[in-house]
């Protein structure tokens, strides 16, 4: 990049003015930064969405300052930090996890700091807005070169909030995860990725059939590499392009579709071998889950 | 401009981090570009509505690389694309339809062809999501000043989808047109232009009243030049800021007012001259429907 | 700045086009200007709403030229003005009220014009698009250097429409004040500023119990500085993070969990001191609005 980049994610909503806030006042101080917006409809108050946003975002950013505010405990006592990661980027933020999980894609945390000193915050700091008063101007006065030791106390690693992502049992024939997210096309991401599949499972041929397992029902999918090799309509198991489990519909929701809600529990199977047999194998199937 | 330009329409929506992927792949690859967001809140898979937009937003913009993508068969045979316009623009995306009307807009296409060389592709191509790895790359290598012909081969016009956006028929006195995009304020567009209701009813006086016809209702409402010209909360039909037909509601939502949706037929035609039976005539008035 | 800057604030929404259409529009005219985004999903005709949202973001913003259009008037006679403000800046946007509020927060108006020379607005004038036709290329001119005389006739202030932010009555030990904003965390936002509510009650402890009357009940919550500082689910009054008065629920949706709308009135007083009844003296309490 010929101008530092600063890329934006919160939970601030598009219609109040609080992300254009933190752009104003990144801009007052850094007037020459490139400024990305990731998403400032993060779910309100859900640590792990943003997580999950920033895990995919950042390998596909430039290298930057990323500023990240999902922060229900802003004003007490929570840490507002900064991460550097191995990579290149800093990552600024609330302990809180939200960071966590994105650094481990760019390489891990090389060195932390929380964000103390006064000259670079705002001059008065509220309790209820610090993506203003700390958090923007931390990532400005970076952007300008400041080095990550000036802005306060170096923080211990093990000290930081763990992350809320969380990691699948990979089990022998059976993979235990769960819903973690769904996107504005109904899409059901799972904790896994596609390898801790293959580890559960071993290799998996294109259309073969898996025998999905929720709280609610038990249905078989096949897994596929995209929605449009299945019928419009149908649903399916493919590796999302970030290589993450996914549920999915073609050209359909599959959150209301499958019945699955975040947080739910997805254990994933081979499907018995008769296809006769297998969705009763399964435990039933959902009333209009189809087997493709 | 002194920055190349370029923009992007999705149906990705906001929440996702979709869209600013797209941008931190191009700024990766040309650092110095300017990026304007058209939309990324297309109604999913709508082809139609996003050729709609582009048709409205790309004469306002400067000469530039238009990226495009509702792209429902992602991972499937269509072609990815990028036509050149008479202006100097080069549009990217789908072969789907999706560009044809707005390159029209433009002065038509003067070069097609198919995005296929691996060079301007992201190393790793998923099956989800192009946008990401080959049309963002695209546009970025367009930007820094790669010629059409070296994305691949020369693609025959003819052979393109065709354009999701209908033609009106006009006829002696009645023009036969449907609904095809409820904008934000509820306003119901329709697939007809001004001129073409004037070349089906003649020159047409403002406040004339004219009946409409759905599949649901008909009913009479005045030619108008704008909402404020009527009272608050009475209909009216006119032409849209791009010269397209518009049906609307003074400060009120036409769409859930007059009960159409889109691709509902619609016919205009002059209103009787006896007040007090056109709306018999027209075959009946909806419960709220004003006449003004 | 280095490159000047232009902010945009309206209620056009952010599936339509119409807010990139103003980018365009700029950017085709005034090519180096930096552009941000205040909010275009302001609630449609609120003027209101729009003129908070400024008051909020404009002093956290460069010095620069803020376009702002909400303006259910479009096409009829309302004047298009610029209004210049004692920090430098140019606010351009519909005489409706929408620009004066924030105005006074930037040391208020030093000069305004009517928006009438041709020379600076798009050849040809639609009825319902002026942010494309009008405003945004008077935006893009001032950006270029034209002066404010240039654009048309001096207006006088006192002929401006007024604002639509209402002011609160600080009475002896009671402020009158109403709910004018519901922000997308549900927070209740009043007409009335922390120090508004000093002036009627004298110097607050933190945690001080203060009685709440609306037209729909009464009820007693502490005086706190933010979210964090009483339990989940719990409602309390706080000064916002700009000095203005806010009815929330730490990690809830004030608006709906205290019965409030847009609109209504809102009065502060001390609660009673015996707490057993306190409620009784103050009218009754809700359902589920806790006394903390």
């Amino acid at each position: 990049m010929t101008r530092p980049l600063i890329s934006l994610l919160t939970d601030f909503g598009a219609r109040d003015p609080s992300a254009a806030i933190m752009r104003g006042t990144i801009l007052g101080i850094a007037p020459d930064v490139e400024i990305i917006d990731i998403s400032h409809e993060v779910r309100k108050f859900a640590i792990r969405d943003g997580a999950l946003l920033l895990w995919c975002a950042l390998p596909y950013l430039p290298v930057g300052i990323h500023v990240a505010v999902v922060d229900p405990g802003v004003g007490t006592a929570r840490r507002p930090i900064a991460l550097q990661t191995a990579r290149g980027d800093t990552l600024v933020g609330p302990d809180n996890g939200l960071l966590l999980g994105p650094v481990e894609r760019l390489g891990g945390a090389s060195d932390a700091v929380e964000l103390r000193d006064t000259r670079f915050r705002l001059p008065a700091v509220s309790t209820s807005f610090h993506g203003r008063d700390i958090f923007a101007p931390a990532a400005a006065h970076l952007a300008l070169g400041v080095t990550l030791e000036a802005f306060g106390p170096r923080v211990e690693p093990a000290s930081l909030a763990p992350s809320p992502l969380p990691a699948p049992a990979i089990g022998d024939g059976v993979l235990e995860t769960s819903a973690i997210y769904v996107d504005t096309f109904g899409n059901v991401k799972l904790s896994a990725l596609a390898e801790d599949l293959t580890r559960a499972l071993g290799p998996l041929a294109l259309g073969v059939s898996l025998s999905i397992t929720t709280a609610a029902a038990a249905f078989s999918i096949p897994w596929l590499r995209t929605f449009g090799e299945t019928e419009v309509g149908a649903p399916l198991l493919y590796p999302d392009s970030y290589g993450r489990l996914c549920l999915a519909v073609n050209q359909g929701h599959a959150a209301d579709r499958l019945g699955i809600t975040e947080d739910d529990p997805v254990a994933i199977g081979r499907s018995p071998s008769r296809p006769r047999d297998r969705d009763r194998a399964a435990g039933g199937t959902p009333r209009d889950a189809g087997t493709s």
